[in-house]
């Protein structure tokens, strides 16, 4: 992070037209998205939704309320432009693309085996990795994949702690037998993997296209791209980088709060205040997506406001 | 409000690739508006912002920390593009217009007289009467004006009860000794003027920008324009609709939870639940700016979605 331009937009931020502070958080977002961008007064023109979408050898234990075959079939609405992701892509004039992982080899079911070898995540880390473009200036990462919300609940309690129950959630809407099978999957996968190493727990109970976030908000770290995060299977993703390296997400705003029950304890454990809170549960991006239009707007008065010198106006 | 664009909206929400629910309170609100435009499928294209522009007599006791002088140059920063206001219409593309209201003819000091003339309050109800575009699809109506707090403070006493104190806040920032002023202008004003009929209480206690507000919300109801309410005072304003008529703000939601105090008490009492809270407490409408991307998103879904018919996706 760019520290002479986050002391310039300070400066600038108590030059504008208004009374110190009453824009709120929106002064602290356009400050950290000057200090990521190394522009005082910077702009925001090419926002990015990439999503990721994998099949989850898991689904063999009854976790999910939707058939697996709903993966493939959703990525196809992605392409045609159906999906809620597509519409919130362009209400905010995002470029969207859509990675569809290896969908006819799903991850091995975790409760038995590692989900992916070796090779398998390092290479969904690398589509993740490639797919942010250099170009662009804010990154939201989703993901589709039925099956996700178990990988994500084992990765949050491999990598945080706590019992499998404190994780597991019902998903798209599983019922309570549903739930059940998907507490006891995540609680078997805990005692048989060694998930002390996070890269290691993102092999053995994740998914591929929650590697492909990781690789995302990696290399967006490197091309110096604010990201914001997604609901809790995108920031179960990112907290395997929260915790293979601090700060490690400090490139990153939390965009919604979901309705999935264990994303709030997830968010206070990586630090992060959700900028908004809608009771969405869907996944894609959505949440992160519709946060795009709260930072292009505390952009847009950072840096469009008049000064009061320019203004004319007194100060108080 | 048109019921049969209600139950078509309901059915086509029930039939979109998501599962039921899924995007929360996003889904509310695009069948409420559904509902108010009187189709099942709508757009929202047409963005309109107002700001009304007023100045106060009651500045003559002390009660901000800005100089009157700044109403009117906070218009010519409205009028040449560099207020905060400017930028978020911007950002989601509507139209603003700004309405600067007698500002060389403030109102009386209502510490010791009625705010305006009955002559004086019509002028200004039809100024914001006819400041709604038939042609907009969403309203924001914002304000600006040095001392309104107070009035907003008097305006919510007079209507909703309470004691002075309990609608008296810093404002645009006043000091301990500015705050007692104010509360104590408050006071005084409910003691002098009888204010048991909303219209009469806007006239005794309001200002014109608060008029200009209550009669642009009444207008868009007859055009069937959904309306954000912005903060403390737009809020304050609103209320004597919700006073003078039962109902009269069902085409309304509230867009953002001001850090003007009593703000969350003001909502309570008119039963609305603000889209976001990010500590704005500027006025010009921006809060309520900031959540027209919010409903732009809720509209785009609702009406841009594939159904699973369309998308070939099975529905669990």
């Amino acid at each position: 992070v760019d520290s002479d331009a986050i002391a310039g937009a300070n400066q600038r931020n108590g030059q504008l037209t208004k009374p110190p502070g009453a824009l709120g958080r929106l002064e602290d977002l356009a400050i950290w998205y000057a200090g990521w961008r190394g522009n005082p007064k910077p702009t925001l023109e090419h926002p990015q939704v990439v999503i990721f979408a994998g099949n989850h050898g898991v689904c063999a234990q009854g976790v999910s309320a939707f058939p697996a075959e709903v993966t493939a079939q959703m990525v196809a609405n992605f392409e045609h432009g159906g999906a809620a992701i597509n519409q919130l892509s362009k209400t905010f004039g995002a470029k969207m693309t859509v990675y569809a992982m290896a969908l006819d080899t799903p991850t091995a079911d975790f409760t038995t085996a590692p989900a992916m070898t070796e090779a398998e995540v390092v290479t969904a880390l690398q589509t993740g990795w490639n797919a942010v473009d250099p170009e662009s200036d804010l990154l939201v990462a989703g993901e589709m994949g039925i099956g996700n919300t178990t990988a994500a609940a084992a990765l949050a309690c491999a990598l945080l702690g706590g019992n499998a129950a404190d994780w597991t959630g019902r998903g798209t809407g599983v019922d309570d037998a549903g739930l059940a099978r998907k507490t006891e999957a995540v609680a078997k996968a805990l005692m048989l993997h060694d998930t002390s190493d996070p890269l290691e727990a993102l092999r053995c109970v994740g998914g591929r296209e929650l590697a492909g976030i990781v690789g995302a908000i990696a290399a967006a770290r490197t091309h110096r791209i604010p990201v914001i995060l997604d609901g809790f299977i995108c920031t179960s993703a990112a907290a395997v980088l929260f915790k293979a390296c601090d700060g490690a997400l400090d490139h990153t705003v939390a965009g919604h709060l979901s309705a999935e029950g264990a994303h709030r304890r997830l968010l206070k454990e990586l630090g992060k205040e959700p900028l908004l809170n809608f009771g969405l549960r869907l996944g894609e991006g959505s949440g992160a997506a519709l946060a795009i239009g709260i930072l292009q707007a505390a952009v847009a008065c950072h840096s469009g406001m008049a000064t009061f010198a320019e203004a004319g106006v007194s100060d108080g």
